[in-house]
C-alpha cells in the first residue's frame, strides 16, 4: 500500500459509520464494552467475570479487538480495586497487556482480576482473560492506578 | 461499597444500553474509535493524526477513556507499520501505555506514531498522544507486533 | 541539587570502585546476579527458585536494586522457557516489572516463573518475586522472547 | 536439555565466581553498572550519557545483558527526575523495556532520559539507548516512580 492509499484507507475506516455516531452520548464507550458481561464472583480484592465474544468487539481479523481487551483490563481491574475496599477506583497510571491467543465470535471467555498491591495511594492489579473451555490464556495485563481522584466505575 | 452492591453496579453498567447493542455488526468497534480522526501526515514509518475528544469516548470522570486511548495506540501504531512498507500490520504481542494527563471533551489531540524497529518478523512502534495547544503529553505507549498474520487495518 | 552537582554525583558513583572493574571478565554480570540462587523446582514450563537478598545487590535505599530485580525476571524467566522444552531461550523483546514491595538484606525471597505462552517463535513468561515468610509479592513482571537466536542461559 | 540438567546448569552459573562474591559490600551493584558512564549533558528534565559497552556487562550471547539495560533505564531515568528539580528520585513503581537491537563489546552507546510527566507524587521518564555511530535504537523504556521515599541516586 502506498502512503496516499494508506491515508485514504485510514480516513475511510470511520466513514463506514453513519454520522449519528457524533451524537452518541457521553459515556457510551464503557457500557459498550461491558454490555453482556456477567459478574460471577466478587470477593475482597478479586473479581471473576465472563462473557461471550460479541460481534461488535471483533477486529478486522474477526477476533476480539486488542483495544477492547485493553478496555476490559482497565474496567475489570478497576472493579477489583473497589472489591478491595477502596472508596475510589483512582486514575490509571499504567496499563500493559501481553496478547497470547485470539478469542473468536461467541467464544466463552472468563476474566479474573486480582489485586497485587493495595496501598493508600497506589494499587496494582493483575488481569487475565482465559478461554472458559480450555483455560488457555488469551491475554494477561497489569493495571497500576493512583487512588486520589474520585471516579465512579 | 459492599461486594453485593459492587456486583450490581458492574452488571447494571451495561444495562444502560438498549438491547439493540447485541445486534451491532462485526467490526463496529474499530470505526467507533477512529470516526472523526484526521490523518495529517503519512511518511515512511511515521503517522500523525488529530481529533477532537468526542462525547462517546469519555469515561465516567468525563475525560478520554483509558481503553479508548489504548485502542488508539493499537490502531495508529498499526498504521505506522503499514507506513513503513509492511504488507501486513501483524498481530499484537504487547501494548503498554503510561497515562500522563487527562483529555477532556472537545480538546484537540494529536497522535504521533513512530517506528522504533521494523524487522522481518517483529515491529515496535512508539505512540504519543499530545494536547495540540500546549504540546503536553496525554499518554505514551509502545506497541509490539508479530508480522506474520495478515490483517487489514 | 543543582545540575552541576548532579553531574558530579552521577560521575562519582562509578568512581567508588577500583579501576580493576575494567578488567572484569566477559559474562561477569550474569553470575553476579544468580550467585547464591537455589533452584527448588523445575517442571515443564515452571521454575521455582529462592535466595537470601545479598548485600551486593542492594540499592542506596538498602533494599533489592530494581535493576537486579529486572535481571532476575530476565534470567529466571529464560530458565522457564528452557524448562518448557525450548532448545534456545531466545532474545528478549520486552520486559516489564511492577515493583510492589521492598526486599531487605537477608530476606528470604522466592521466585516463580511460569510460561504464559509457548509458541514456535514467541514465548511469554510471568515471573513473580515473593517474601518467603509472608507470601507478599515484591515484584511481578512479564518477559517476552523471540525464539530464534541461540543463547546459553 | 532435560529438567535435571537445567537445574544443574542454573545452579552452576553462580559457581563460576569465587566465594568472595559473598563479601562484596552493600551497594556494589549500582557502581558496577555506571562505572565508565560519562555524563554529557544535564538540563532540566533531561540527561544525556554515553559509555562503551564493557566486557563485564555482556550476556552469554556476547552483547549487553538485558538486565544491565534495565538497570540503566532505572538509574539514568532516576537522574532525569533529579534533573527536573525533585529533591528525591522516589521509588520505582514500574519499568518496561523494549529490546530493539544488540550492543556489542566496545560499542559506543548514548543514553537519553527525558521526563514525560513530573507531578508532585508521580514522575514518568522515557529512556532510550542508541548506537552513537548510527543513531539506531538499542532499547526504549519507561520508568514510573513514586516521589515520596527519599533515596540518594
Amino acid at each position: 500500500m502506498d502512503l496516499q492509499e494508506l491515508k485514504k484507507s485510514l480516513e475511510s475506516a470511520g466513514k463506514s459509520l453513519p454520522s449519528t455516531v457524533d451524537s452518541l452520548p457521553a459515556g457510551f464507550y464503557n457500557p459498550l464494552i461491558v454490555y453482556g458481561l456477567s459478574i460471577d464472583l466478587v470477593e475482597p480484592g478479586r473479581v471473576l467475570c465472563s462473557f461471550k465474544v460479541p460481534a461488535r468487539l471483533l477486529n478486522n481479523g474477526n477476533f476480539l479487538h486488542g483495544g477492547a481487551t485493553a478496555s476490559l483490563v482497565d474496567i475489570v481491574g478497576s472493579a477489583a480495586i473497589f472489591a478491595a475496599g477502596s472508596p475510589t477506583s483512582g486514575a490509571s497510571l499504567e496499563i500493559n497487556i501481553s496478547y497470547l491467543d485470539a478469542a473468536y465470535l461467541d467464544e466463552e471467555v472468563e476474566i479474573e482480576a486480582k489485586i497485587l498491591r493495595m496501598g493508600k495511594t497506589i494499587a496494582v492489579v493483575n488481569v487475565e482473560l482465559r478461554k472458559k473451555k480450555t483455560g488457555k490464556i488469551i491475554a494477561q495485563g497489569r493495571h497500576t492506578k493512583y487512588l486520589a481522584f474520585s471516579s465512579k466505575l
